[in-house]
This record gives structure tokens, sequence and C-alpha cells, in this order.
């Protein structure tokens, strides 16, 4: 049964690291340009990574839900391998972000696609559950069978 | 087993596709009202469509949360239907706050209501299998027999 | 199977009514200090609960995520303590930041050792889980045998 999630359970932890690794760099750039908390403004360069982090946080629960739901109902190879894109496609997002806004954008869309690919292939893993279990037909398998 | 939670499942990727349309709302309007990343105020307008974003993104965790909780401790079936009705609520709440501050009230009451509601199912499903499975006891299959 | 995992969920449970909790407190100090939505900024007082909230929510999915890991593959007890104790942490965190942003600091050093503590947990409980699935050894199994 967990040999059938080991690897986006992985790829989950992976995920984690990367979030920690920015909480971290909002602190030190919390130091470095001297805004201390409550506040969240400051010079550009410090804005820049605060929303970088904040932006990846935001999608962090929502790529966690599509890896799962990918992972358990369509297949755990292609969910892991998506994982991984995204997660680094988020790591040149945040290290873009924070150069300038502009460098922010080609990662974003690379991590866009990924993710609008997960979303895709979590609907697919689903209908196709669904098909099985309410109409008794398995729409992936004859598919792949042409 | 998988047959145990395909609603869920299928209610999870209903609320990643919802988020998902929050969050485009958002970049539609940074581009209509002219608010470049990394800023997050502006005109009122825009800031009613962000904050609705960030809003409903916080709670998207909590919700989830419950919903799993729910649907594989309680019953698959009052947690689809209460995580439906959820997400009904947060695109009214979301279309409200986009009108106006005051048009956010009603439906955040009613998915608040919806919350509580599944915080509570939870809550009983896992002290239910607590005391089945500590005290060999299992209250609500004897509150159901009478 | 549900018996692995009751503890988790309850741990789960409970950090959602924390999640709960701090909400409404985010409500009450808007009420106390007059800032209506969408503004988020007002007098310290208030941005400090309203950053509290806004912190616990960001790490509430990291802390979920590897809770389960946790608690699926190295062991529901480490990770249902571990768990306990940050949600604690973020409790006394809260009080904290309420009172002033120095008092954070104690709290937020505590609970972010137990995260870390649950981070590298859920690293060994996968890696091992690779290892026994990959490479046929039980690298905790032998290490608990010396
Ligand atoms: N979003 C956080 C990320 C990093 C973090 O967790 N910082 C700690 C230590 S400076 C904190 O207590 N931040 C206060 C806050 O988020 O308001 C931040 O803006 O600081
Ligand atoms: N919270 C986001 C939601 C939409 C989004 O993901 N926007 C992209 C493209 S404009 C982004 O990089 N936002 C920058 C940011 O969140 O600071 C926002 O405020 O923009
Ligand atoms: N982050 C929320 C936490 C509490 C909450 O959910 N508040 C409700 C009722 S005041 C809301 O609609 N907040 C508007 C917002 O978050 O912009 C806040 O800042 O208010």
């Amino acid at each position: 049964m967990l040999d059938q999630v080991i690897n986006i359970a992985a790829v989950t932890v992976l995920g984690v690291l990367e979030q920690a690794y920015f909480s971290l760099q909002v602190i030190y750039a919390r130091r470095k340009y001297s805004v201390s908390p409550p506040s969240t403004t400051g010079p550009p360069e410090f804005e820049r990574v605060f929303r970088a982090q904040v932006n990846c946080s935001e999608y962090f629960p929502i790529f966690i839900c599509t890896l799962w739901v990918t992972g358990v109902f369509f297949s755990q190879a292609a969910a892991s391998v998506c994982g991984l894109l995204y997660l680094y496609g988020r790591l040149m997002y945040f290290r873009g972000y924070s150069e300038s806004a502009h460098s922010r954008l080609a990662p974003l869309y690379f991590s866009a696609k990924v993710l609008w690919l997960l979303i895709g292939l979590s609907c697919l893993g689903v209908l196709n559950s669904m098909c099985q279990l309410y109409l008794g037909l398995d729409v992936l398998q004859q598919l792949s069978s042409f």
C-alpha cells in the first residue's frame, strides 16, 4: 500500500524543505533590509523576496492536493515527475522574483503550466475512477489498449 | 479502498479549480488597475479582489483537512455535500467581496457555518474512532440504532 | 488501517480548531481597532494580531504535511507528540506576538525546532521506506536492533 505513495511522499518532503528555505530567505531579508515584524513593507528588494515567499506559500496547498490526487488516482510516476518539475520551477521563480519583478515571469509560466498539467491529470484520474465505480467503465485502460 | 474517498477527491479537485480561478481573477485585476507586483495596494476595487483571494487561500488548507477527516472518519457522503456547499459559499464570497466589502458578509457567514459543520463532523468521527479503538465502544453505531 | 492514523487525524482536527481560533481573534481585533476589510493596516496592536494569524496560516500546510508523512512513514506516536508540541508552541507564538513583536521570538524558536524535528523524522521515514522498497534494506530496523 505505502509503496504506491512513497515517491509522492518524498516529493512532499522536498516541497516542505523548499518552503522552509523560502521562509529562511525572508528572515535573512528582514535582517538585511531592517524590516522588523509586524511590518511587511520596505525597499523593493525586500518586498520582492517577501512576496515571492507569500506567492509560493499560497500555491503550496493546491500543489500538494493535485500531487496526491494525481499520484493516487492517475499514476505515481507522472505525479512525482510533475512534482519535481513544479518544485524546480518554484525555486527559479523565487530566485527570479528576488532579482526583479520581470525575472519572475518565465519561471512563473513554467510552473503554472506544470500545475495545470497536474490539475488535468488529477481530473482525469478522478473521472476515470468515478466511471469505473459508478458505470463499470475503465476509460483509461481502454484508451491505452488502442 | 479508493472507492471510499473518490467523492472527496473529486471535491478536492473542484476546490483546486476554484482556487486557480480566484488567482486568475487577481491577475486580471492587477492588469485592469495597473497594480504591478510586488505591490499589493491600489484602488479599493483591486484590494477587495486581492483580499478575497488571500482570504480564500488562507482557509483552503483548513477546509481540505476537515473535508478528508470527515470523509474518512465520519461519512464520505456528508463530507462531499458539505464540501460542495462550502465551495459554493466561497464562490459567492469572492463575487460579493469583489463588488463591495459589505456583500462579502452573507456568503462569509454561510461558508463559516458549513466549515463549522465540517469541523464538528470531523471531531465526531475522530472521537468515535478513538472510543472504538481505545474503549471498544462504537458510539455513533449505538446512537443510530435508537 | 485507520487505527494507524487516528491520532494524527486527532492532532489535525486540533490544529484546525487552533487556526479557527486565530481567525476569530483577527475578527475581534478588526472590531476593536476599527480596521475594516479590505484594509490590513492599522495600529501596531492590530497589525501584530493580524500578522500572527497570517504567519501561523502560512506554516499550517507545511506542518500538516510533515505530521502525516512522519505519522505514516516513521511513527504515529512520535508524530502526534511533536504535533501537540508544535500546536502548543504556535498558541504561545500567537499570544506572544499579540503582546509585542519581541515576545513572539521565544515561542517561534520553540515551534521552529519542533517543526525541524518533524521534517527530520519525515525525511528519515521516507528514506527508510525507499531503502526497504528499492534496496531491500530496513535501516531503522537494523539501527534499533543494536
Ligand atoms: N512570512 C514570514 C516568513 C518568515 C518567518 O516565519 N519569520 C518569523 C521570524 S522574523 C516571524 O515571526 N515573522 C513575523 C511575521 O510573519 O509577521 C515573515 O514575513 O517574516
Ligand atoms: N497573490 C497573487 C495571485 C495571482 C498570481 O499568482 N500572480 C502572479 C502573476 S501576476 C504573481 O507572480 N504574483 C506576484 C505576487 O504574488 O507578488 C498576486 O497577488 O498576484
Ligand atoms: N485574514 C482574515 C482573518 C479573519 C477573517 O476571515 N475575516 C473575515 C471577516 S472580517 C473576512 O472576510 N476578512 C476579510 C479579509 O481577509 O480581507 C482577516 O484579515 O480578516
